[in-house]
């Protein structure tokens, strides 16, 4: 039997949805009449409303924070689709507060952050998730911390892959040293010894995981990265451009990019066929974070996963349970994953 | 010299931006010592606060409800984040209400949309943006346009690149059959005469004025567009790889191919990879959006840009200008613009 919905009821009552959810949620006058034509819907569908409308009728604010750093960033509407579909679940809506940090502004996304966590306190948000930015830093200024402490005093704030130093904050986190360590281990296991590291910007704690991920597993191979092949500052596509056009005029030159991001590595399949270099034939190219354009470049992207719709829904879950003052484990680790596609392969004898 | 900030004048006070911004807008209260330490900084460097602290003091709830279909296609994060630049300046915040529609649940988009409208009319929003769902319908149900009057009714509405028959709501709109228009005369101009057109929705609007600026430019050219080039019912990757899969079985085959979306063109040029078919030596493939990763494939894809971000930016500065009650035009129209890149070339002679 079909479920009947919010949907079915208004057009058996003749009415609209927001007339039948004003009568569920008693927030507006609703004529006699009609209001006792949809109550005897209701009692004769024996109407279960659903998560949304039954956390109306609670009347919970049920509003969360969602700061962000960049929504046209493939990887930031994944997190936020993972959670969406969960907090929607559990009746929340969010505000979402993107701060820019690729636009090019007086105001600088530090100071954006700033504003939008003191904006959602005064909009008493039930919960407030962050993911970027200055959880992103090794050594953010103590006025950062000072200020999101602050605000995790008077409400649940979880950080998402972030951390803050010296604040234990609730956080949801994919192990990004492991993922590097994965995807180096793949270039090492396919036989690659001249292995290069781009991508990633020197400041950032995730930079750094995935550096130290990258040199361990190289160490532990009895290898010792090359300076020159390490190019970093960058994220987005255009420095993949650069980075890998500078490696491959470089003599020697790798036979593998370990790209410490997607965006990079879209760049540099875009450089090496610029150059005329075969991907994987000449060169294996590797990315990071499993973003959906990973599986439709040509070749198909060759990355680690970190879970973006999965720590998003842990994200949602978590922040439900802090909500309700329940207790939830400080770090919730997620663990990434090899996708082995098409744009790696087995070094070439004598390459 | 550097502007002035509040995160300045919160770190040469020792405080936290929080406690900057609520003797800004003072709206809790501060120790008076602080205050006036503050105070007095932010007469000392004859401090501006900017837009979103501006609306802050002015006390407006400032709040836009901003109803989409799918964060994670990335046409529609573009077309946010210039909502979002511009919106910001005025000082508003938002909700995100994506509808999903390509989740599988029992609870089907239009429903959510529903709920959203209903759930934003409670919240008490400014006004409405909505994108996609169904004003992109080129038959909505009755009841689905009768919610939307009456939403329309009470808090100003604003319609992005959709309609809703014979409801005179404000529309920003890219005109979209222009845009095909400009996608098959490109084709054309190489010499194509040989022309398939795939994806899209025969139920959606935006489908529809696609393909009639398509059918018109084949027409005033003397050509009739063959019925078994025309592939619809997808918007996805995954069916811009399966549509020409099937188009490259067929014989004979086209020499160009009008994908009426960037997702279903990058699989065009996956399917044609595979195929061994080299694009544009051989076939000419041409989008339609130009969404960030047009210009990420490889080769580097030829299409239409609707200008998402202008879209959102006007979006915002129309809804601003409903929202104080100023005129607007019934219809703002973006044109689109023609993209010339890699995947178009040349028909080949005896091709």
């Amino acid at each position: 039997m079909k479920t009947v919905t919010v949907y079915d009821i208004a057009r058996e009552a003749n009415v609209s949805v927001a007339t039948v959810s004003r009568v569920l949620n008693n927030t507006a006058p609703v004529k006699k009449e009609t209001r006792e034509r949809i109550s005897a819907l209701i009692e004769k569908y024996q109407f279960q409303p659903n998560a949304l409308a039954r956390s109306l009728i609670r009347k919970e604010t049920g509003m969360i924070g969602f700061i962000l750093p960049d929504i046209t960033n493939p990887f930031f509407p994944e997190v936020l689709a993972g959670f969406d579909r969960e907090a929607r679940k559990m009746g929340y809506t969010y505000f979402l507060c993107d701060t820019f940090s690729t636009n090019e502004e007086t105001l600088n996304q530090y100071e954006r952050e700033s504003q939008y966590i003191s904006l959602l306190m005064e909009k008493q948000v039930d919960g407030i998730v962050m993911l970027g930015g200055r959880i992103d830093l090794s050594r953010p200024d103590p006025q950062m911390i000072r200020e999101v402490e602050e605000a995790a005093r008077r409400v649940p704030f979880l950080l998402l892959n972030g951390s803050l130093p010296q604040v234990g904050l609730n956080r949801v986190a994919t192990d990004q040293k492991l993922g590097a360590v994965l995807a180096t281990q793949h270039l090492l296991e396919l036989g690659h010894r001249d292995i290069a590291a781009v991508g990633g910007y020197s400041a950032m704690s995730n930079t750094q995981q995935r550096l130290q991920g990258f040199r361990s597993a190289m160490r532990e191979n009895g290898l010792q990265p090359r300076k020159e092949w390490m190019l970093q500052d960058g994220f987005s596509v255009e420095a993949g451009v650069e980075f890998t056009s500078r490696l491959l005029a470089m003599n020697p030159r790798p036979t593998a990019i370990f790209c410490l991001n997607d965006l990079v590595a879209i760049g540099a399949l875009k450089a090496a066929s610029r150059a005329g270099v075969r991907v994987p034939e000449e060169l294996s190219i590797i990315g990071y974070d499993d973003i959906q354009f990973a599986a439709n470049s040509i070749p198909e992207l060759t990355t680690v996963s970190l879970k973006a719709a999965e720590i998003g829904r842990l994200a949602a879950e978590t922040l439900h349970r802090m909500i309700g003052k329940k207790k939830v484990p400080k770090l919730l680790s997620v663990l990434p994953e090899l996708v082995v596609r098409q744009s790696t392969a087995a070094v070439r004898k004598g390459g």
